[in-house]
């Protein structure tokens, strides 16, 4: 199932996507996509083709609502280490986004005031769906809700130049883009083999796939569980592979008008205009 | 003004404090001490004396609800960077803790599983009442709802010693009290001359004043707001002062049966029983 919401920026409504790509309105059966319904979307008993079809074409917001914390996995593809210069670490590096970032699939890029290094990274985000704490690797799917695509757009000089701590680089306004859908896992056959992109402009940028990732979905919800309760709605971002910005030789950075596009193997695709913040 | 919320943990009620000490119900004026609620808290006009008195010896829970960000200040007092080995960083250096570390001021710090180094740091926070980008140092305190104190409960092997930033060191359950009361600015002479001390066992451990702040309230709530919106609800702690465990020679933690006290002059006192999650 692909799970959606949809309308204006903190009032939007869940919905999911039917059989003909059309969005169905799921507000006569969950008033939102958010904490405990998450634990068990199959509940639900969702029929989308049985839903009101949603009329026009409505802004998408995050595909889920209430998201506590998220968490990210910093330099977890291999390739992506060694693009930045750094090594593969000997356990995952983890960081947050202030949840203030987060935004709609196609919500701008917003480059914020002082910026000059604003730069692109296709994720794999998982989303939390069952409490997790001191879970093992065996059980961790079990609290995984579905997947999605985050953006963890970041400002490399407010990341690594503006005293330590990456926090400041990484939580900015607009951020966070995530979704368009929550994708359930019985429709991710393997969460470690799938194709990721990202264009600027047109231009192939990141061309990857979540096989090169070092640390696992699995490993990953085990991992964090050991030092923090995971809640419902809960959002941890995996990753990029290579092919950001800051990368490159010479470095290339996002400027007002870019157009950024990004996709995940059958968890849809993300498309931002990029803009400034005057 | 001196709120507060009272009840168990996630059904917390907004309460009050009359002249006389009592707890006094504000539920019949607001559901929730959160939100657009703090923007205006002077709106409620609120009579302590006049409100019902609350039965019993109820648990206090966090004094603000719906906190969206913990944002936590690094080596903000010269003597504790010095006593860390670390330098006074030349911008304010920021950090995330989970929002699911908040727990209530009189809360149990728990030591989470594998750590032998959990620490204590009493520090001043910051509740954002109204919300704030980009806004000038002269302009910050009007975004202010009020202080209270948070204890930054840190594992320092987390933190340090388990690949970079410092999240996963800040962010376990019980390891951010919050409380025990939100008092409003009108109380507070001067923020930045306001006495804090933490006891263990009895034992003074640190005895500091937020005069030896570096980077102080105006300013710290001008910065965050040139990265990121803050809003209502969202909680900065600003830094200790010396006297952590980690700076200690030879170092000393926390174990299962200690006591920890801490307080901050006019915003009340905590008092924690540490426990082991086994």
């Amino acid at each position: 199932m692909k799970f959606l919401r949809y309308g204006e920026p903190g009032q939007e409504k869940p919905g999911v996507l039917a059989a003909d790509g059309s969005l169905r309105d799921l507000s006569g059966v969950t008033a939102d996509l958010s904490g405990d319904v998450l634990t068990d979307l199959g509940a639900l008993n969702v029929d989308p083709d049985s839903l009101p079809k949603v009329e026009g074409n409505p802004r998408l917001g995050p595909c889920i609502g209430g998201t506590g914390k998220f968490i990210c996995i910093g330099l977890n593809y291999s390739d992506h280490a060694a693009e930045t210069g750094a090594t593969v670490p000997s356990e995952p590096i983890i960081f947050m986004k202030a949840t203030s970032a987060i935004c709609g699939p196609n919500d701008p890029i917003v480059i914020p005031r002082g910026s000059e290094k604003t730069d692109w990274e296709v994720e794999l985000a998982i989303v939390i769906g069952k409490k997790a704490k001191y879970v093992s690797e065996a059980d961790a799917l079990t609290h995984v809700a579905g997947y999605a695509i985050t953006n963890d757009v970041s400002e490399r000089a407010f990341q690594a130049e503006r005293q330590g701590q990456w926090t400041k680089g990484k939580s900015c306004d607009n951020f966070g883009q995530i979704g368009p859908w929550l994708v359930t896992p019985d429709e991710v056959a393997d969460p470690q083999n799938l194709k990721m992109w990202l264009t600027v402009n047109g231009e192939t940028m990141q061309d990857g796939t979540t096989s090169t990732m070092v640390y696992g979905v699995a490993f990953l919800v085990s991992y964090l569980s050991q030092f923090m309760t995971l809640h419902p709605g809960d959002v941890i971002s995996t990753g990029t592979p290579p092919g950001v910005g800051l990368g490159m030789s010479p470095q290339r950075f996002l400027k007002a008008g870019d157009v950024v596009e990004l996709g995940i193997e059958g968890l849809g695709q993300q498309r931002q205009d990029v803009t400034a913040d005057t």
